[in-house]
């Protein structure tokens, strides 16, 4: 098994179209995964994800902070223990609309 | 996309050789999911998982409490934050020593 804290993970900008958000990748085939990746994603006070899609699931836990999802047309507010299913080619975005740092978990297919 | 809370999903006792251990699957086939499962596991103050293997991996992230998991012949200690990747055909169990509920999420492949 592999036993490490979040922490000791780099913190890197997250992709393109994403503005003050960054990405560590916990867990990835590196890691030995055959199938699934589990990313942790910290966005600071108006931080937002591109507004995207592709052809690949997002499964999301919600740690820490306020944030809107945005997805299938529909927006919500989401906080700690909120749980977010977005379903491949579905158009979706995350923003930061508290003062605090929002903190989720995101796990996607490795090969979708 | 489907967004709830993490106790909107009942909170079932876990299989058996599990004490004191209840899990909510909190994404599934059900919910559309294609490729995995995201299930949050709730174990009382000395409850522990089975000391057992399965071919499927386990991809973890504690949210509380405090923790020993055994896994490969290790036995590591573990809280908020702890990141646990366990592979396929691994020995592993999960026991919680402190004095509070431990809390995690635990991923694995629907089609193992």
């Amino acid at each position: 098994m592999k036993v490490f804290h979040y922490t000791e993970v780099e913190n890197e900008p997250a992709e393109q179209g994403a503005v003050d958000t960054y990405v560590r990748w916990l867990i990835t085939e590196e890691t030995g995964a055959p199938n699934f990746s589990m990313r942790l994603f910290e966005l600071k006070p108006n931080g937002y994800s591109p507004h995207h899609e592709h052809p690949w699931e997002h499964e999301v836990f919600v740690l820490e902070g306020e944030a809107h999802v945005v997805g299938g047309g529909e927006e919500k507010k989401i906080g700690p223990g909120d749980v977010i299913f977005i379903p491949a080619n579905e158009k979706h975005q995350f923003k930061n609309i508290g003062n605090k740092p929002l903190k989720f978990i995101c796990l996607v297919p490795i090969r979708p």
